[in-house]
């Protein structure tokens, strides 16, 4: 008998961020695909199966998404029941729509878990919510890190469009996305918030106006994994009117 | 000694889809304040808790926010623990960031609890991952209900940001969106899901092209509260292969 894949949201990283609909999933895994993002505190829902890492780490010796995809085919083909743990929300960048259609054109059961995704968690664990009434009537979620061959964000439209901008995977080209949104007539005083490893224990992160955000991130020392917000909402932060008395030297 | 409040995310519905964040704080709440749109279900976490109903559903008697504001900074002076559960996350529309300055300007401590909001784990429901490489590196939330004097979207630059557009309370005005988003130059074939009581058991939903939507909503019969996503990724929706070779009729 053919088994099942559940397509499992794991959340920005703080092990309680993760829903009782995963938790159950876990317990009734025969066996864990993990990511390198997630927490591997997770694991303890799931002390019956066996783990398998599959991170894909950007830069590091990783494995390939093709060879994931045919893994879970063939351990469900077993008979196995498999949890797919992707940090944040499968479907919300993280592959989890290309790993869904793979285990459907392979007539494998699939249910996807819905996760906290980082984008609204960690900017609030700051105090940044990322939509307001006095400010925005909405937040769009972009990835600042596309491979070879795929097409820019429009950094023009989504300065018109007046959302919040919440960007994954942007340190690698921060430079350019910053040059991008300030061509694109966004003001350079826009406050922006810059937060790595956003929910768990070493969270660190940066304030500051969008022109000045490459050398306040270097300053901290930030690095990947982070998420970047820009908009007025930012202003909202905990401490912010401290540092709005504060000149940062340009 | 001051109390604290929670500001909890309920998620989309399903009670499974709270995450282990918001059940310690139910558990630990004395008050239990809640939304039109959160599932009951929930209170199960809370049996010591008193529940207090402060719904604000459009259109219904309802209890203004200024005193939803007041009874939080007044119970939490009592010193008891409250839980503020919203639907969704409460930072992403639902007015959390609002309710979150009347509390840190009040002085009572708040923490903010996310929650899976509808516009991800709805659409993932039927199939739909709100991006996914192929088609889109970004996705948009907006709200499509906007009060008097509150500026519209600039629907032009969200069409034009190739971004996956999901808009909240959208019923109401969806005539004017669609045809604001045709006029923006958006294709009148761009697949288009509409859900309704997404992550419950009397969901429904309809899948169209976007110049067909509000007759394929009215023929179904379809009403708030739902989602509507707009874009390419609407065609990877379970199912849809098939209705692809149906024409819709206009």
């Amino acid at each position: 008998m053919t088994g099942k894949v559940y397509l499992i949201g794991a959340g920005p990283g703080d092990p309680d961020l993760m829903t009782l609909k995963a938790i159950k999933a876990l317990q009734a895994a025969d066996v864990v695909l993990l990511d390198d993002l997630v927490n591997r505190e997770i694991l303890q829902h799931a002390p019956q199966a066996r783990v398998i890492e599959v991170g894909k780490r950007g830069g590091c010796k990783s494995t390939p998404q093709h060879f994931i995809n045919r893994m879970m085919v063939a351990l469900a083909e077993q008979g196995q029941t498999v949890a797919r743990l992707k940090g944040g929300d499968p479907f919300l960048f993280g592959r989890g729509g290309e790993e869904m259609l793979e285990l459907r054109h392979a007539g494998i059961p699939v249910d996807v878990i819905p996760g906290i995704t980082s984008g609204i968690a960690v900017p609030a664990t700051i105090g940044i919510p990322v939509t307001h009434r006095a400010y925005t009537h909405g937040v769009s979620f972009v990835t600042g890190h596309l491979q070879d061959g795929e097409h820019s964000q429009n950094w023009k439209a989504l300065a018109e469009s007046g959302t919040t901008l919440v960007i994954y995977m942007g340190m690698k080209h921060l430079h350019r996305i910053v040059s991008e949104l300030l061509s694109a007539g966004m003001s350079p005083t826009t406050p922006v918030a810059a937060i790595q490893n956003g929910s768990l224990p070493e969270q660190q992160h940066v304030i500051s106006a969008l022109e000045h955000l490459p050398m306040a991130v270097q300053q901290a020392g930030l690095a990947s994994p982070a998420i970047i917000v820009v908009g007025e909402v930012v202003h909202l932060a905990h401490g912010k009117e401290l540092l709005d008395s504060i000149s940062i030297a340009a």
